[in-house]
């Protein structure tokens, strides 16, 4: 990986993440050069995936020094996003994380998570449809585009918005030109972009 | 998994595999209920992606009865896609595939394996840009398409295409209404597709 920034983000799994929600991120953060770590919850770095995919992990949480890191990553998956709920030390930290003004980012289910912990009230956000109750409960800004920033906070649909998700992430750290570099040379047609106009 | 077909697609896992690439359509089997099976090219089940992602598969090449199966899929990635083609057996098999009718997957650099092995004469097929002169030489019909099928072949153009791939193949197996469904259910936005117009 040829490094572009310090700044490292921590993509946590679960049991029963959803695989591509999680790896993506991974994917285009080491095209990107982000430093990243894939993180269990558990003290076992191997963590199986919702469609029983086995991935091993970099680190586990006990383990993680959470100052190093300038975002965490919250995948959704059934039952992977409650059981990241069910994460008394990732909760605390994404409230200090928010708190601080660094940021967090969650996908599909998860940002349930966020509107649980009283994060998105007044925020611009997208979620899975089936917890857009949960969002809305919680006071946030439903949109419904592919991925959505909005004060340090990045959410986005699932599955199908994982690459959107991705590249918000890398916009967030290294702007808008280079995302959109990537997304060029990884060969994602954007329903926003030019690609439209060809 | 809501299993929908008896037919059963092989995943072939290298080291130095394109994570999303093989994973993606692995996701969208699963989703759409149709059996597969991750297979390590080596005797080990421990496979590590082109970006340091190691994942285990569920077999290893010389137990597999390739009988059993429909569908062979090649992911991507560097060293993956040359370390697919130094697999003797595996370059036996798809061409068996190949000859015998049934039906051969791949996607990023990997259709060139499908090129050196003159399987795409007069075939319309996708790839990566790294490696459009390989199947130029081999005689394909090159097309920019997120992913085409013809003659049993289906082929694509990267990780930013996986998910297009992906349904490509539950198409074939389920037909357009169900890949079609799925494309929904997942949130994905298809460039080609009514979305555009919402």
């Amino acid at each position: 990986m040829n490094q572009t920034t310090d700044r490292q983000v921590a993509v946590f799994l679960a049991e029963g993440f959803e695989t591509i929600e999680a790896l993506t991120v991974a994917d285009l953060l080491t095209r990107a050069g982000i430093p990243h770590t894939l993180v269990s919850i558990t003290d076992d770095t191997r963590v199986t995936s919702s469609h029983g995919v086995e991935v091993v992990a970099d680190g586990v949480i006990k383990d993680l020094d959470f100052s190093q890191y300038d975002m965490l990553v919250l995948p959704g998956g059934i039952p992977g996003t409650p059981n990241l709920e069910a994460c008394p030390l990732l909760m605390q930290q994404v409230k200090a994380f928010a708190a601080g003004g660094k940021a967090v980012a969650a996908i599909c289910a998860a940002p349930s998570i966020l509107a649980h912990l009283g994060l998105l009230r007044g925020v611009r956000a997208a979620c899975n449809p089936c917890v857009e109750k949960d969002l809305m409960a919680g006071g946030a800004v439903l949109v419904h585009e592919p991925a959505v920033l909005c004060e340090n906070l990045i959410t986005s649909r699932g599955m199908g918005t994982a690459t959107p998700f991705g590249l918000a992430i890398v916009r967030y750290f290294l702007g808008e030109e280079t995302a959109e570099k990537l997304r060029r040379k990884i060969l994602y047609q954007d329903i926003n972009s030019g690609d439209l106009h060809r």
